[in-house]
């Protein structure tokens, strides 16, 4: 008898639904594949029913808490809207909250996919010991999460953790906010590859020749092979995210910030460089390190990669339903 | 008969102490000279012997709640010790709050003036309407104070809220804290005269050599009389705060940002390029705006000027000992 929870991670590419029971233990995992182009209602119906069948066999030894849902676009709380979510074009600017409760006839928290897998974090993951983080998720885009007290901070309308949008120099890459230099043109899976497609560094231009196929995982390798345009670019992606993690740290002073989504699989190419220009941009993270040395009292500001992983959402979606 | 507490604003030049009540009704104000050049010991002293005897003058009508002292430095929460505080230069890395404390025989609420301003803003000025904001005070140097869910958000060791050290410009202005492109370089009223003084515009050239006297209320009265050097400076100063204030609505979607210090006098000359680069730089006060649109229910992001102006962090100060 174990009472759970079903989390559902609603991604561009995956639809990754898990029961969960209260003690953070699987209870079962169905993988979905998100099959976008047959549209929102196609996609909606496909969850549901996974969601239905799951609660249905799992209920005879245990309570359905709730369900969590989240999604990689900016979350309305107050309307359940989504917002600005590339992933899903034709989600946005739709009441897809009230659309999933309709279909299954109950209540749904709705959530961005970044604060969910800040809540993830904090209940199984790298943060378990902290009640204050902000998550930095770098994937096909850069998001971001907020949990301040315990509980995520989501601002008047649920747009905040908007770290993907920090900007990181004034005249820098375009960004699809139809601004310069945001993060997210720096440390994304997808700035990873486009600065490798454009690079003009003889050693990486030699290596891609060989291989068409870019991904910001094959650039990470190179980087760790040594490849001189690689590293150039795993030191950029490394001293924009420092950058930007100054700014949240100088805002906010909280003892962690957790880098998760795919590329924090380069954590070992880009760390060196984030840290560096972390410790030149932010006098408060150097205050922390003194605070630290002085009292050891766990004052520290700790930069860590994500523990769960690809994980982090789903958990944190299956989290949000449950008492606090 | 009206229970009252007593709020202390410790500036590097002014020493204010003033005896407010619970409904916010000031009772008794005490402004003083900040005797920075006699040494730390003497200023106490005098504080801690003006404090006293306020209080003794107005215990007869009611109780004495509590003391708060607000001071332009990095206040360590946990140790009471204040960091960073150019203006009180022996004061720094020193354990104030137990001095204080030791010399009045009781508690002391000991704060951050940013933060006591915000404090102060929210109890009595423009942000009574909301339970969330950020506050820049634009002096000598820029502060910062951040309240969330009603109460100031301090952040590991009380560090949150150094909105002056949010990067504007990778490559700009070298700062104190060691960085370059920091906000306080482009906002403050040191950053304003220091402009004017290297300016190369001949309109504002010729106009300082009639007028030795360099001050930020100088280049203003010049900006608002159409002098094209000094109306650069401004925009630079509107845009950078704009810059700012971009990221930090876009971390935390926060209904209000409060703009107080001296600086926000100069709101008409710099609040036009203020706006342009918020909208160009922050898609979520984009969103808020048009979210405000949409249902009209204070979902806006409201930008605006200090409403206590320089009372705003002794009113605060008062507060913060007063029960919530």
């Amino acid at each position: 008898m174990a009472d759970f929870s079903i989390g559902v991670d609603l991604g561009g590419t995956n639809l990754r639904i898990a029961a969960v029971d209260q003690s953070g233990t699987l209870l079962e995992k169905i993988p979905l594949t998100t099959q976008v182009s047959r549209g929102r209602d196609y996609v909606m119906d496909e969850m549901c029913a996974a969601i239905r069948s799951l609660a249905a066999r799992l209920q005879p030894s245990g309570k359905l808490l709730g369900i969590g849902v989240g999604v990689p676009g900016m979350v309305d709380q107050r309307t359940g809207y989504l917002r600005g979510c590339p992933n899903l074009p034709d989600w946005s600017d739709t009441p897809v909250r009230a659309e999933i409760e309709r279909r299954l006839g109950t209540r749904v928290v709705f959530e961005n996919d970044a604060n969910a897998a800040a809540v993830g974090e904090m209940w199984l993951g790298a943060a378990r010991e902290v009640r204050d983080l902000a998550i930095f998720t770098l994937g096909t885009g850069v998001g971001g999460g907020l949990i301040i007290d315990g509980k995520i901070h989501h601002g008047v309308i649920g747009m905040a953790g908007e770290f993907g949008h920090i900007m990181i120099d004034p005249n820098g890459f375009p960004c699809t906010c139809g601004t310069r230099g945001c993060l997210e043109q720096y440390a994304s899976a997808t700035a990873i590859t486009c600065m490798a497609k454009s690079s003009s560094d003889p050693e990486l231009v030699a290596a891609m020749k060989s291989d068409p196929g870019v991904s910001a995982k094959r650039v990470y390798e190179l980087a760790m092979q040594g490849n001189s345009g690689a590293r150039e670019i795993f030191d950029l992606v490394g001293e924009s995210l420092g950058r930007a993690i100054a700014m949240v740290v100088n805002a906010l002073n909280l003892p962690m910030i957790v880098i998760g989504g795919g590329v924090a699989n380069g954590w070992e190419a880009f760390a060196p460089a984030l840290f560096t220009e972390l410790h030149k941009r932010s006098l408060v993270y150097m205050a922390t390190e003194s605070a630290t040395r002085g009292d050891a009292a766990g004052n520290a500001t700790v930069i860590t990669r994500s523990q769960l992983g690809s994980d982090a959402g789903l958990y944190g979606a299956a989290r949000l339903p449950m008492p606090l």
